[in-house]
């Protein structure tokens, strides 16, 4: 998985019909300093997250292994939104 | 999910025969920011998007889970027409 | 799917079992004004594509919806061979 | 495979229900000289690695090859902690 | 697929019991020219590939379709040993 910052929300009237009812959010990718990349993907929402939170997404046929997304045309679900994480021993991100 | 610009149109007469009648769209990646980048793919369209139209594209196994594309070497499809998004209160493209 | 132009062909005597009988082409990326990337693939071919033709292939768990590649290590099919394609009104290609 | 050093953990409470009780670490990517790369995964632990092994891990729906991610929206799993590998007859790590 | 030289063997004691009696080798990612990249994957070898020898791989879930690594948390698999490849009509490798 990777880390993103829900930046944004997206809204398309117009799509597959399984994709109605879907929560798109715009997803910034970080890096594990919790600074943003050039990165970005439009995810599902699969745990209630929320603009301004950190979250992990899986991408792929992984995307597709939620209830919300299951055998549907999506490649990005956000699984996770994100407490706290270190490394090398320093908090980079405390929610 | 990625977002695209429709940019054009490509036809193709000798293919597999499971892709007879889709209509692929050339796509150039977007960003977040409604800019170009040096992305593109060539999709096939799920949604009934022309040339000049926003749209999400999903990549990869996600690409199959449409009726048009479903068990066909496919791996980009257009599965929604972009309305409008916003980031960080920024309304970054509207239709 | 991406745009290549096959540009050569390669022998391997010692493969899977499954891949046995599969011609394997040696496929230059380029991009929607069909000039070369640096990215290649080398691809098996589904549609009886030849040296300097310009083809669309398709990657992943896609590349094995063909009846040449079903349940094979294969991740690159030639799924189309391109007649023409246009971007913003200027035709880029004509076979 | 690619090969990564564990350098961290996360935390996420609220999460897809079916990844309770997962471990979540941070792996750096390396390259064959056991030099760090900008690249990094949040991976689920197969293996009972900890922080400073150097692992081995794959992404994609291979990352739900394993008992703990079978299923579920996990695209990237640690499933072996390296001994040691070598490069051109050089031994490049050793564990 | 991709074409690599293999250029190492890594040993992993620790692993996914799926991943058990596997042989891993370290490949270096080469281009069509036969020159090195910076690119490189450890695969898990399907054909009886040595050092030395360069090979082609597929990756994702393509890789899992051998025998020996289907259903397993595999991601890179070699399917084959390459005994020439030529570009433009010129032989750019032979083995």
């Amino acid at each position: 998985m990777l880390l993103g910052r829900v930046v944004g929300t997206l809204v398309a009237s117009r799509k597959e019909a399984t994709m109605e009812g879907l929560k798109f959010l715009v997803v910034r990718q970080i890096d594990v300093d919790d600074a943003d990349t050039s990165g970005y993907v439009v995810a599902v929402d699969g745990v209630g997250a929320g603009v301004g939170e950190v979250v992990m997404y899986a991408t792929g046929s992984s995307a597709r292994q939620t209830a919300a997304t299951r055998d549907r045309p999506c490649d990005a679900v956000i699984m996770a939104i994100v407490d706290t994480w270190e490394v090398g021993g320093d908090v980079k991100y405390v929610k």
